[in-house]
């Protein structure tokens, strides 16, 4: 079986297409990986670029990209709204398929060990790599910003997890981390009432009580007159998504409101899609090997 | 889009392995083909190849294989319980992905006439390929068999779609056909009354006024004193994974009896899997691009 990662590394820089198209081409280098995406926000002056390998190719790529972005990007000059500490930011890994959680952390100690050596630029561990509970949530790792932790890295609690207690005078600090493949997924109600859609937001959000995993909030689709469940589902393995459907549906039953539609928003895994085919139709033994196009790879 | 045919040649043996082995060799050589299965039945004798590729690359592999078949395989001497005609008996194509069947027919039509013009093997087509209503049905084109067919063949009504009237003295005839992707698919009743399974066959398939593309049977399985209705979905598109299951899921319903399972047999293609996510999420606007696993292709 293949075993298949995906990077999502955030570099600040959104303005300079030149600067982006240098960090894609030291990507690219890199046989075996395939870009799926690479989005910048003017306004943020950052730049998104998800690419897709397996395991090895996939650190190296994110270690030449790292590389890049030290060599053209200078915190000391950024500046955009979006919150940053590095000229690459973040770098997190995600296990797609024949890979474990575990071997995505052993990836990203790797990756930070390199960085930290051969570019000599600290490096925190967040989320499932992360080697203390606050580092974990990557808004206390990045707290302070590029200039906020310049003057507090030498404290005992702002200590990187590889390389020295300075940050690199232009490319900053980067946060190395793992987590589970997010499903951007919108249900869709058959009301205009968007007090209902915050209803059932709240009901399933686990910042309110309900699955851990998932974040959500009601809003309004002015142009459909359509109240929508919107919801991160941050862990499919954790809560599936038939389950967040079946929970919304019941909950908007209880205020005599039908779902009248749902959408996946941009990607999703296959193994996703499988768990919600064996939960409808009770289905045995299924091996992904019986998908027809899967043989080919 | 990559575009898929899938080929499932039928040979009038199963017993010699090394004639099967030259076969495989002959389908092997076109690059670009792949095999996903072989299965041999001796008592049959028959083996049965599944491939998959492109539709030229199939095509000439479907050929190269016909080829090795006449050249290895004397129906003179072939005796087995299975009904057959030809070395290679029949060729039908399915369309896997992005291939119309009107695409497939054609591929049909260049496949026949090379096999009528560089084989001399006559050819009929059948099923949706068919030239005449009756030989949709291939039972009707086999009549007789080999033996049968050497008689019969000079009669206008047996007159073969490409070649001579007259049959290959030691390579018969040969079928070639375009069908549906067939899904073998078994749902589990919580009773262990066949009864039941067999008036919920009855009551889904097309030849006692049911779905027309949908074959059923009602099956014990001893082990697990379980009814089950077997059911081959002959065509997807027409008749979804999930209406099958919702329709058996009610027929059971009538009877006091849940659903306790199911099960595909095989290989499946990944349309039927999204249309069942599709269905039950009431899902919107989904592309299957939007599958991690296939921007890899």
């Amino acid at each position: 079986m293949n075993k298949l990662v995906e990077c999502i590394p955030n570099f600040s820089e959104g303005r300079r297409q030149e600067v982006i198209a240098e960090i894609l081409s030291a990507i690219r280098e890199v046989a075996g990986v395939k870009i799926l995406d690479c989005s910048s926000d003017t306004s943020h002056n950052r730049s998104v670029i998800t690419f897709l390998g397996g395991p090895e190719d996939v650190k190296r790529a994110a270690f030449q990209a790292a590389a890049k972005a030290k060599e053209l990007i200078n915190l000391t000059t950024h500046c955009g709204e979006h919150p940053r500490m590095g000229a690459v930011d973040v770098i997190p890994f995600v296990p797609v398929e024949g890979v474990s959680m575990e071997e995505c952390v052993e990836l990203a100690l790797q990756l930070g060990r390199d960085i930290a050596e051969k570019l000599d630029i600290p490096v925190y561990l967040y989320e499932a790599a992360a080697t203390r509970p606050e580092r974990k949530n990557l808004a206390n790792v990045r707290k302070g910003e590029f200039e906020g932790l310049r003057d507090t890295i030498h404290l005992e609690e702002r200590k990187p997890d590889f390389g020295f207690a300075r940050v690199h005078p232009s490319a900053g600090a980067v946060a190395v981390g793992v987590r589970s493949p997010l499903i951007a997924y919108n249900i869709n109600l058959a009301t205009s009432d968007l007090g209902i859609a915050r209803k059932i937001a709240k009901s399933i959000r686990g910042s309110s009580g309900g699955y851990p995993s998932i974040k959500a909030l009601g809003v309004m689709l002015e142009d459909r007159q359509t109240a929508q469940v919107s919801i991160n589902v941050c862990d499919f393995r954790e809560v599936s998504l038939p389950r967040v459907f079946e929970t919304v549906r019941r909950e908007a039953a209880r205020y005599g409101v039908n779902v009248c539609g749902s959408e996946i928003v941009g990607l999703v895994p296959q193994e996703a899609l499988i768990d919600t085919v064996e939960f409808y139709l009770q289905l045995e033994n299924f091996q992904k090997e019986q998908i027809l196009e899967n043989r080919l790879q």
